[in-house]
């Protein structure tokens, strides 16, 4: 704790859309110094008043004030909604106000965002932290959700350097690390890493689910199966907003992975146990290799 | 500790292959105080001396020793060298003991073991543990590895009740729960909730790792990914046997979750977000009500 605030102090924070995320930056913001205040506003009066009795936000306000009076705004709304935030808090949007988002997805989310800001494009910082779980709303909101996580933030030809810095520095002040990158860049990795295996994981539970014996397979179902679809609990509303967001992104990522499947597949279906064993070699060897 | 010996006590248990699970069987049976002493054999000298400096076995021992000597053997190496494992081992095999297997596959084993016992096939009694990991080898086996694990045990018309109620009580009596099945249903089961995943899983890494921009997306993957993939970081040898050995059922299993994938990717396809969401929820919700 330091006497003086830090460089990307913002005096009051606004956070729109307290979740999980919402909810832990409240916590980690705070906690961390870089704001005294935090403003929230949200759809559900019940998941507020959890927010606010836990410390996330210091006080429930409508959407206008949220805006006139915060010096940072945190949008964390599924992606198919931040147009229609953007759209509702502009006429009440002071010049020098920062905006950030936390979205999975990037590309629409720019290309919303300069449609409705217009000359205004430089004060939405575009961000997307590596961070969440199958847990969500307010009550899974943790203050060390961000410690040692990834940032990824997408920089505009609009935007000041000045302000990259300080919202570079708030992600870096809760223990994150922060990587810039091209949206469309960005839009392509987590396609693969991330919009990918949710997909396969919440298809692997609609099978189960549809299956005759379903109630012997879940009842069997090990410790593979557990972590195998534990991302199929997330948010439906939350990843149907991304995999339409990076509709054409995550479409290309699937035709490679069903590519990769058939090459196991034919190797079964032939015996071809020396192929099937090379490929099960190589995927293994990556997947103890790799540092995650 | 009791003074007197439970009843499912073997003077000697020879364990046959002695990784992660037959390592953890070692540790665990004595514990237990179903035996006082554990043969070991292996291919791997290096092992063998980890499991002997660990307290899994108390002597490392040629395949005829320990066949002549044991109460019960435990087979637990690939499934696909059950067979030559039991082929060796018969021509000292003595008429009272027993032999379980902890293969992931079931119909194939027991045609094979059924193939070289013939008469003598009420003495093996095929067992599946429902325990393991990613990690392999003596190095990572552990004395509370079935704790709260089911044991998937398949009786045969062979099999006298006083045996299979005896193999029972030694699992039991290491912490895990016994489920009878008949092979066909077990390997059905597994297909879907254990063997497709892990081969989903593999495929996942191998196209991540065949991607051009491989190191990008390794460096940014994140929760998700580490816990969809954890299972890619198995034995290939082992896995390769199995889906060998399981083939029929996995390539039935593996057609039913590419329609549901078919599901998927049409909806997304279409911008179909209402069916998305609709599909979606169901699976989230079934993982959460699924008590793994």
């Amino acid at each position: 704790m330091t006497s003086s605030p830090p460089a990307a102090f913002f005096k009051t924070i606004g956070i729109i859309g307290v979740g999980l995320i919402g909810g832990s930056l409240g916590l980690a913001f705070k906690q961390a110094g870089l704001t005294h205040r935090v403003l929230g506003f949200g759809r559900s009066e019940q998941n507020l008043q959890v927010a606010l009795k836990q410390g996330q936000i210091d006080a429930i306000v409508d959407l206008a004030s949220l805006t006139q009076e915060s010096d940072c705004i945190i949008i964390c709304v599924p992606v198919a909604q931040i147009k229609d935030i953007l759209r509702a808090l502009l006429p009440d949007l002071r010049t020098d106000t920062l905006i950030m988002d936390v979205g999975s997805t990037k590309m629409d989310v720019i290309a919303g965002a300069q449609g409705i800001l217009g000359q205004r494009l430089r004060q939405f910082i575009p961000c997307h932290p590596i961070a969440g779980g199958a847990q969500h709303g307010a009550i899974a909101a943790r203050r060390d959700l961000f410690a040692n996580k990834q940032i990824i933030l997408c920089p505009l030809e609009d935007h000041r350097s000045e302000d990259l810095a300080r919202i570079t520095a708030c992600w870096e002040q809760v223990g994150a690390q922060v990587f810039s990158m091209p949206a469309k860049e960005h839009d392509q990795i987590f396609a693969a890493v991330s919009h990918l295996p949710h997909l396969l994981s919440y298809a692997l539970m609609l099978q189960i689910a549809n299956a005759s014996d379903a109630d012997k397979k879940f009842r069997h179902a090990g410790a593979g199966f557990r972590d195998f679809t534990r991302i199929a609990g997330s948010s439906p509303e939350m990843w149907k907003d991304i995999a339409l967001a990076n509709r054409e992104a995550i479409l290309l990522e699937l035709e490679a992975y069903l590519q990769e499947v058939e090459r196991l597949k034919q190797a079964i279906h032939d015996q071809d146990a020396d192929t099937l064993y090379e490929l099960l070699s190589r995927a293994s060897q990556s997947r103890n290799q790799w540092q995650g």
